[in-house]
């Protein structure tokens, strides 16, 4: 059986050193969800900790409203911050660099090894946070060695949504652990590119101890749509639509934005570019020296009048029904320079996350106030995944033909089938591992597997406002009572010689029920509070205000919700006077 | 052009009744969105409103947290109580029947006509709510006709994944208007059954001056698959899995639930069932002569010990992720007799209903700790839809061939799609009405189309807790805020002469930052509170306190968001005294 679901969570467990013949393992993030992608490598042999990535998660309002982000948890880092030598990141999407300004500083800022591209993005994030001191940056290229601590640590390309996406290779005295980083195979029918052979079989030449693969395309058997045929498919229709065109991506799609502005160029049309992100990765691309498109191809959205309507490509930021992005705006008539008819035709050039349906569902139904055309994933290849398949995922590990393999990047659903389809291509099921976030692998001499019983530190952390640190399950809780059923303050003075109110009690009610149509509710609700209170008191010498309270709390919380079914927060203020 | 979008929103507008000439159709919802479905058929010539199902739609916590369902605006209905001689349901699905208890008597409960299942299933649901009056229940039988009020009205079957559901004719002077209710065709390779033939052909012998047709499935093209492949699949599994089989479905896939029991039976294997809705369902088919499977096929959860696992088959609800539901309890092993193992399968034979991925990929990731073998409608054909794609909605448009055709039943993203597949099998553009909740559309002597420039109120209305009314935004506002950042109470006495409080305020805070953390946070706005009150009141006579009590908001929401980057609710209470 793969070794999984064995190890018991710890607050506490943080293990000694490796030994100088064990090579360690920590998936800390991104092998249950995707997203917050972390892996600590510990080399003996060095005592170095390279970290792989930074990444955080988005969080959905349902499961922890008011969080803006979940993050690794770094205790374990925070412990050895030491013997961290440096984090290095494998590409520039927020699952992978978005926790670095939050977090480097907990494990002492080391210095950050990455591609140029996405040195470029990292430092463009950080400058939103002035506050926080940034890591030394030191510029890699793939093909390249350097030595990080005491340790060399390889690069080499892998294809990916983003330019400069890169796998790893540590070594160490037992042999390479190999991290993939997100990817996918460049290849035609099955058939991986002259490329992808040469660095694969590269990389499988090293004596491979460990290998980490991206799962997040796992559950899907064959190979993915390659890019080539989506690049193919969007200058088709950039070629043969005779209307306006506007093409909805996000910003992350790096690769396809670029070859999109290409296109546009080759076919003489005129660019305009809708959202922030997207024209702050413009920038990016220009500075990076990645796009080669003439600075004249690019207009402004006011002078679309100027062009007729087949001339042009607006290029918009959101696709995933983001409220205040290009698309959305354009879709309910907030643009002021451009307004939908009927000969526009839509692309939108993205799948839809996890979580994000009833956004595009609502940005689908503007468009098609508008009665324009759409074409989106589902009915053409407008768009593919990042992210290798089965076919894709089998091919590299049998390039890589590790000794030990876990599964990374992914939900527990990703990961086991990952883990499932590489065995039955024949891997020993044995030297499988799938992990959960916090799982301390050890590889002894090479060879032999040890994987600890326990866990180190792992419950996520949290981005909350400036806070960042452990999930408060008491402040969750509260606001999701709070967001159902709101809250209902009450404000009394009482007479502590005779227990009885000063006056009616005061109410503040907010999210509970509509208040202008709830007066008798409230006129009842007064009653009953003097009432409680009144009866609480009575005899009772010295008036014992916290008794009183929690009488009141347990009954007027059970009026209001035999009155209403709705149980609001109730929180007395009783002044004593 | 398609009649679209060219109406406007109204709070008050209430047109006179339909002339004798006219026949009114108003989509009272469900036409811009998946849930919630009610039609108003009004007669001009006999003065009759019938009304076509009563549905609710559930609503996700991001958009109205704390709302139970949004119903269809009933205004109109209300206003023209006497004229509403009966609610007809097409079939027993919450989104048809959902709102009965909330709605009808709202506009005089009038009498409910529908068939035998369905009828079972509103009145088993009426029974939550013993305080509403129940409407007297007419059962019909597809193949008949009614009159209702002075209104005859045909019914004939429709095929949908729940059993007993039907379309509707009404017949008026002018020419019949045709209402499709959820519906698929039975078909093999885009062959219509002789069934689904002689039905259609049937009405498609009416003078049909207007349909109504499902648009749910509108987005995809071709044939949808059919159930009876389904049911083999099944079958097929049920057969040949040699370990233990567990299959998670929707209590409102009636019929297939059906099917899955009958196949068990029919292999020799004894079935358990998990989940509540399943349980009553099956109480609701063997109380109408639907089930056919012995008694003794069924064992309880607690005998499965005594069954070899590949003798049993557990039919589960949960299937959608839903947290206390069968499934969920038993992935997270609190199940007090089934444990999973790595020899289980487990079919989801379900889609995922939109909004709930979350929910599922936790279900997912729960099941896959076990090892166990998943079994999904991406990977195999588990699972079928109840509604119909274009190559069927079109066949079924042309048997009908009414003179004016209104999409029904979807996101406006399908009615536009239902509208252009009709549109381009060559049904007249201009014929083709693609409506909003509350568009009033009046066929003029069967041949002249009049869509009213206003519409009548059609804003949803809300279910929350008892209350039943008008969407009231501040409160669902409140409860945005609230679930983000929490509330701030302030209480404060304050010296009415002198302007200096008594005592060091006090503060209450719930869902905003983790009190026992930031102690020092409160000691600072505890100060600041008193100087703010204290710099506000100095030479002022008399105090003013609601003035202070907005300026002491401003300051502290202002330190509070500086130092924490949350916004949460300032409430300041300060007692004069």
């Amino acid at each position: 059986m793969s070794q999984s679901a064995r190890t018991s969570r710890s607050a506490d467990y943080f293990p000694e050193p490796a030994s100088p013949t064990t090579v360690r393992i920590i998936p800390l993030g991104g092998v249950e969800e995707v997203g917050r992608n972390m892996i600590a490598v510990e080399v003996g042999a060095t005592g170095d900790i390279l970290v792989f990535d930074a990444g955080f998660q988005f969080v959905s309002e349902d499961t922890a409203p008011g969080v803006d982000y979940i993050l690794p948890n770094t205790k374990y880092l925070e412990k050895n911050a030491g013997r961290v030598k440096g984090v290095i990141i494998t590409h520039g999407h927020l699952d992978h660099i978005g926790g670095i300004p939050f977090m480097m500083p907990r494990f002492g800022t080391p210095p950050i090894y990455t591609q140029k591209l996405t040195s470029v993005m990292i430092q463009k994030r950080q400058e939103e946070y002035p506050d926080v001191p940034a890591s030394e940056m030191v510029i890699v290229e793939v093909g390249q060695s350097v030595t990080i601590g005491s340790t060399r640590v390889k690069f080499f390309p892998v294809t990916h949504s983003i330019p400069d996406s890169m796998g790893c290779s540590v070594e160490t005295p037992q042999g390479n652990v190999v991290i993939s980083g997100d990817l996918k195979l460049d290849h035609e029918d099955g058939i991986p590119s002259e490329r992808e052979i040469k660095t694969w079989g590269e990389i499988g030449k090293d004596n491979n101890i460990f290998l980490v693969a991206d799962s997040t395309n796992a559950e899907k058997d064959g190979f993915s749509i390659p890019e080539s045929r989506v690049i193919q498919t969007l200058e088709d229709i950039i070629r043969t639509v005779s209307g306006r065109l506007i093409i909805g991506t996000f910003a992350s799609q790096f690769e396809r934005m670029i070859h999109i502005m290409e296109a546009a160029e080759k076919f003489g049309k005129k660019i305009v570019l809708e959202g922030r992100s997207i024209k702050t990765n413009l920038e990016i691309a220009e500075k990076t020296g990645l796009l080669k498109v003439n600075k004249e191809a690019f207009i402004q959205a006011q002078d679309l009048g100027n062009y007729p309507p087949d001339k042009v490509v607006i290029l918009s930021t959101g696709a995933q029904g983001e409220e205040f992005a290009g698309l959305m705006r354009i879709a309910t008539r907030q643009h002021k320079h451009i307004t939908l008819n009927d000969r526009d035709t839509i692309v939108l050039s993205s799948s839809v996350i996890p979580g994000n349906e009833i956004a595009v569902q609502k940005l689908k139904d503007n468009l098609y106030r508008h009665n324009i055309t759409l074409i989106h994933y589902r009915s053409s290849d407008v768009h593919s995944t990042g992210h290798g398949n089965t076919g894709e995922l089998v091919w590299i590990n049998k390039q890589v033909h590790p000794n030990f393999f876990m599964p990374g990047y992914g939900y527990r659903s990703m990961t086991t089938c990952h883990a499932k389809a590489v065995e039955q291509s024949g891997f020993p099921r044995e030297n499988i591992i799938i992990a959960d976030n916090g799982t301390v692998i050890d590889i002894e001499e090479g060879t032999r597997l040890n994987v600890h019983k326990q866990r180190i530190p792992s419950s996520p952390m949290v981005v909350d406002g400036f806070t960042i640190g452990d999930m408060q399950e008491v402040v969750i809780r509260d606001r999701q009572s709070l967001a159902k059923d709101g809250m209902f303050v009450i404000i009394a003075s009482v007479n502590l010689k005779t227990g009885k109110l000063r006056k009616s009690p005061d109410i503040i009610s907010r999210g509970f029920v509509y208040l202008r149509e709830s007066q008798s509710l409230l006129n009842e609700g007064r009653l009953l509070i003097k009432k409680t209170i009144e009866d609480s008191t009575r005899n009772m010498n010295p008036i014992d205000l916290d008794y009183v309270k929690n009488n009141l709390t347990d009954v007027m919380a059970g009026f209001l919700f035999s009155r209403t079914n709705k149980a609001p927060m109730v929180i007395p203020v009783l002044i004593g006077m």
